[in-house]
């Protein structure tokens, strides 16, 4: 029996086995895995030992392997024909200060119910990522008892550091590359698009982080006595930071854009049919008005767009009152979001070239570097992706959307750059979970629907 | 005998006097007058005695005003047919520190010869102000021996908190306006071009000072998130700030340059030919090219022409490293120099107009008022000025220039807007002279011919 074959069996396993698949993650959730705090180090570990023992049960070749940190859980499984998958995740959790503000102790999870009937599970981990990773170990669960075997080969990646930095992790990788480097991986730490629509992640963002200093006089001048004569590093400054955009919003450094990809005519539909307002997004933090390039939606700006920011600036007086000083120094840090296959080192280069282009006499520039990432893509032809995506919208009776995160999650370049591995991002998280805040959630369904999503999708991957 | 018929014998009396003269300004120096320091109090009355005593000995009706702080000395004398004139000086000197920087004691003063072959008269108070006011006081000592009385009627005020922001002058000006409002004022508390060209500050720049504070998101936001659609407020500042200056250093301010005169083509041409160079003016301070308007001389840039600095600006993340914010606020000081009759609120309307009209969805401004005072600007055709200038010119044997400072100095503001009264500044301090310093001191050149110019002067007035 195939997994196609077994997978109207498996579903409704999943649905049979819910309370089960709750106590079980209840246990997880129960571990007090702060990993930021050396005082729950032993909790840290329980947690990989529950999840070692748990991928045992299920079949799979686990075990703790040491870190300078936490231990990290490995676990191989599966011996289908398909691909082979490596699935990330953590199974350490955010402190829980504030701890007077959760309505109940947040390592006793629980079932509530929102006020418009939504059913959730309470607790710290609930979503982030205990419930997550347990949708994933719940769906091989239930293919195990049905098929008596996994749906097709798995490695499982199981850290427990992730809620402060996976300082260890890029080294766990390299060290461990061989192992790990499988044809694609599969996370589950993300959200869906809201709470009937599934999303997939293909693209983070990329970042190039630059400082820039100006120095003009020696000392700091008065400007009774010099004003009008003497360079004023801000001036200058400021003139070479608002050349940085033009009057659409686009960013005026040459080559800037090279390697941005337009997003197919498809994608881009779906995304507007997304209908992402700036009310939505804006509202909950005072704006108003999307401020990027005024000829994209919303949902590019924030995702699929690159972009500059000044991050901060410095120069001068800025104390209490009045000083008719001259600064002899000013300073900004300015950085840039890259999509696609923008080149870190070129554009940083060509930032530096653009000051120095418009530096005046008198005016000395010194560049501090502080980081740069290229972009993660997926492409929209996968063939994983597709069958994902399929998968996905078959659970959910709603296409499933593939959308950009503007910010960057570190293991998924490591797993691209170190390993030379696609990464499929899948999560069942809502805007409203709490997540790393009191009262942290997950819906029910997303736990039970999640479950069988990965179900649909190890079935669709196995074929 | 009339003054200019007396000033023959008047000039050879001051040269038989020099002695003399120099051994006044030696007792008047030896007074430790440091108005700042409390501890001081009693030296201050002391020197503002000495004052009082020496103005009696001319002739002069003087006398101690009490004020909050320390006494004001107010001197009447003369009755001849010229015009009325009030000259103000200040008899308090600034603190000595660092004391073990001075060569010799500060209040024990000396002759001593610099390595070119200047002499030098050493010490507090050399110059600013006892030796200044010493110049204008020996000539007119040298008058009462000469023809027994005052060239003019003179009204004296001598004050004694020059040095710590003259906080009780304005008052007392306001409450005896009547008693100090003359026709015109002369102040020697300035200097001359160089060694050899005397000089009269004809204009002083006024001020506006403004901050500007914007503000966006209500609170900072993650780049990673908001980045590419959230209103920053860095981004708005940097452009506004950017539009204040044209491509040739123009500001840009609608109406800025209302008020703005033109010099008279000979007063330009005498600037012109001092030649100040960016070498000499900037390149003690490490610049090399004036980075003003570039159609005017750095002569005018720095002390005729209007200026606007951004002299402080602060917004974001501004420690070490990197941090991925888009900040809530950004905050500039900006200031306006001022000349001829530009009207600080004008400027300060159209500077909010000009920020206000730039604003983007989404940025909200606050400004804060910190001070504004138009500039002091004495006709080039005054009567007064002209007689003055030839005087000068006779006595150095080379034309005096017209020079304008950038700064203000309050008392002449006040000269003005209280009294209705002009002022005429004439000083023979030298760049060198190391005043607020260590090792202050007042060429005796300075001394000797500066109290020949002031005889001149006097005499060319009562005419």
């Amino acid at each position: 029996m195939t997994p196609t074959q077994a997978l109207p069996a498996v579903l409704d396993r999943i649905d049979a086995d819910l309370d089960q698949s709750l106590e079980r993650l209840f246990a997880f959730m129960r571990i007090q895995s702060i990993s930021t705090d050396p005082a729950y180090q032993e909790q840290c570990r329980a947690a990989a030992q529950f999840v070692a023992s748990d991928l045992g049960s299920l079949g799979f070749a686990a075990d703790l392997r040491p870190t300078a940190g936490h231990p990290v859980v490995v676990g191989k499984g599966g011996n289908g024909a398909g691909p082979k998958v490596l699935f990330y995740g953590h199974y350490d959790v955010q402190p829980v200060d504030p701890l007077d503000l959760w309505e109940t102790s947040p390592f006793a999870p629980r079932i509530a119910s929102l006020p418009d009937g939504r059913k959730i599970i309470v607790g710290r981990g609930a979503c982030d990522d205990k419930g997550q990773v347990m949708t994933f170990i719940e769906a091989c669960r239930a293919f195990k008892a049905v098929i008596g075997s996994l749906p097709l080969p798995i490695t499982m990646l199981i850290e427990g550091e992730e809620e402060c930095g996976s300082k260890h992790l890029f080294d766990f990788v390299k060290a461990n590359a061989q192992e790990l480097t499988r044809d694609f991986a599969l996370v589950c730490d993300t959200s869906m698009w809201d709470s009937q629509t599934p999303a997939i992640t293909t693209s983070l963002r990329g970042l190039v982080y630059e400082e820039v200093k100006l120095t003009c006089a020696d000392r700091d001048l008065h400007s009774g006595l010099f004003g009008g004569a003497a360079q004023n590093p801000l001036r200058v400054l400021v003139k070479i930071l608002a050349a940085l955009h033009d009057e659409n919003g686009r960013v005026t450094l040459p080559g800037f854009y090279d390697g941005v990809h337009e997003l197919p005519p498809d994608v881009r539909a779906d995304l507007a049919a997304l209908n992402l307002t700036a009310e939505d997004f804006l509202g909950s933090v005072g704006l108003k008005v999307p401020a990027g390039e005024r000829d994209r939606m919303l949902i590019e700006q924030i995702a699929t767009r690159p972009t500059a920011e000044i991050n901060g600036m410095i120069g001068g007086y800025t104390g209490q009152g009045a000083k008719t000083v001259i600064p002899s120094q000013a300073m900004a840090k300015v950085s840039f979001r890259l999509v696609g296959a923008q080149d870190p080192q070129k554009i940083r280069e060509s930032f530096r070239a653009f000051v120095r282009a418009q530096l005046p006499a008198d005016a000395k520039v010194e560049f501090g570097n502080f980081g740069g990432a290229p972009a993660i893509e997926l492409p929209f032809d996968n063939p994983a992706l597709i069958k994902t995506r399929a998968a996905l919208s078959a659970e959910w009776g709603r296409k499933a959307v593939m959308v950009g995160e503007g910010g960057s999650i570190p293991i998924v370049g490591d797993f691209k750059r170190v390993l030379g591995m696609d990464t499929i991002m899948v999560g069942f998280a809502l805007d409203d979970d709490r997540v790393h805040s009191p009262n942290e959630k997950y819906d029910l369904t997303s736990f039970h629907k999640g479950t069988r999503s990965w179900a649909r999708i190890l079935a669709a991957l196995a074929e």
